[in-house]
């Protein structure tokens, strides 16, 4: 049910059923190790070449995540998911290899909010029972296909980010235990003429504010409704950006309650310029992170609002700016 | 609702209250010509890049779908749209054009109809007063990423299909007039070993037969219940490849009922070699030629079966074979 101009409101409360994470070695090293069900010590994953082992990162996610909700695959209606290489080709090599009726989407590393507000829409109206919701990324192939080889060694600057390898799904369900999807904000595009690829905290940062305002106004609700505010990928600059935004608009978010998945994955020790990014950084830290601590009753009100940065590299070479989206998803327990 | 495995059913048969195709030189030379709302007469559109002239198309077709409803683009709520451009830019800077909140999906030239199904669901369960669907291709630009620049002149078997350079859009309406959506199918992948990307009409022949199987089976009615049955670009070659496999499968399809969008657009001394291609070729068939068959009277009850091969020029040098998936939305008046 439409509540205000973009918030969708679910009566039934959809259940995260179950969820996992999925990680690389450069994730087992970070602060939020213990909440990844999957820890991988190599980036290859065994594959012959990154996309491959990219697809089956969110491969093991969801079909983790099926499992943990005590399912088979074939008792699952829909897989709705999103990742960052070119055709989506993660997601839909995934979607062959699980079986399940498939629906692509792309939001860049809004992704994971937007395959799980469409999936909690799609539960709260009957359209299925079950729904395997995901993103992935890789480090090696967002480098590669966004960038440069990484061979090729190429400096970054302070507000470059740090793509996270991994994937993360949540299995939706009407009925069962455990966090409750409560409402999806459905943004729009912001583009403020930012169009440098290595500093897409500051692309992004506008387009989160907008989503936030947009929620809090079509609920009628203040930030300290929520325990947590978790932005998607802004990294520390983008972060700052906009606390310092939503300041200006009069809508201050006590610091205790705003954080950023791009600040928290990695440790202080590891060289990740302004924070992590990619579609799996929200996804990993929100289906392992947070839903470990709202399971451990840690965490009861959380507010994820996963930023995209939809550019490509043909557009940025084509001089155009970076289009950035956020969608948030709210789940209680 | 869902109503079977794969189907939705909505309950209040959302309209489509209006809606546009938009096409090129070629496609003004074609056999549909008259159903088209805008045919530009240059496939740069006065743009400097093949992906800005895309995004255009796209732009025009959603703002004139909306105009025709009578509506400004502050009463849409969303835009739901998809595209063939590496990270869908066509559809994100056509988001970014028309200021709509936006859920931007990949399903290649199923897009248009994994658009139009869940508009439909969205606005079947009160998500929504108004979305508009879309989906666009650009000959050159899908020439371009997928095989060769054109400039460069390489030849092409017989099998090859010629991408639609156009857009479709639809509004959606929860009220209104005109056709109606009454059901669609989620398609599953489907992969039979095709690796060739100059026969795709053979590798996505076996995805439309699967959910066309699973939409009869799934309502539990027969091909004939339909006017007309329409798979998405198939092609000559595909479309008879999936006659013979329904017809093998026990489900025959009259002739006189079962076409493809690919095979209707252009005429026969155009040289397309299967037929045409590209998301733009269901989406502008369904959006102009059938919706105006419908308006007129002559087409009752309608089912488009949009075909999707779901593999990237990375994943073809990887030597994947192509995943395919079609999605199939039923539209009666």
């Amino acid at each position: 049910m439409l509540q205000g101009k973009q918030t969708w409101l679910f009566q039934s409360k959809p259940f995260i059923a179950a969820s996992a994470a999925v990680g690389g070695p450069f994730e087992a090293k970070g602060l939020l190790s213990k909440d990844f069900d999957i820890l991988h010590d190599d980036v290859w994953l065994g594959q012959d070449s990154f996309e491959k082992a990219e697809k089956v990162l969110l491969q093991e996610a969801c079909e983790t995540a099926i499992k943990k909700a005590g399912l088979k695959k074939e008792q699952v209606q829909f897989f709705i998911s999103g990742d960052l290489m070119n055709q989506i080709i993660s997601s839909s090599f995934a979607a062959r290899a699980l079986g399940i009726p498939y629906l692509g989407v792309f939001g860049a590393c809004s992704s994971s909010m937007e395959s799980l507000a469409l999936a909690s829409f799609i539960i709260d109206n009957k359209g299925a029972d079950y729904i395997v919701a995901g993103a992935s990324s890789h480090n090696v192939s967002a480098e590669k296909q966004f960038r440069y080889p990484t061979e090729y060694g190429g400096q970054k600057p302070p507000t470059a980010q740090w793509t996270v390898t991994g994937a993360g799904a949540g299995l939706i369900s009407s009925k069962g235990s455990g966090p409750r999807i409560v409402c999806a904000t459905i943004g729009k595009i912001v583009d403020k003429g930012i169009s440098d690829p290595f500093d897409m905290g500051t692309a992004m940062a506008p387009a989160a504010v907008d989503t936030l305002l947009c929620h809090f106004n079509d609920l009628g609700i203040d930030p300290t409704y929520y325990d947590l505010i978790a932005t998607g990928d802004l990294g520390n600059v983008g972060h700052a950006i906009a606390s310092d935004l939503l300041e200006k608009s009069g809508m201050k978010i006590p610091p205790g309650i705003f954080t950023d998945c791009g600040t928290l994955i990695y440790s202080k020790d590891q060289p990740v310029m302004s924070g992590a990014s990619g579609c799996a950084c929200s996804a990993t830290v929100t289906y392992g992170h947070f839903m470990n601590l709202m399971r451990k009753g840690d965490l009861r009100r959380l507010l994820v609002v996963a930023t995209g940065a939809l550019h490509s590299p043909i557009s940025y070479q084509q001089k155009e700016t970076i289009p950035c989206i956020a969608h948030a998803v709210s789940i209680e327990i």
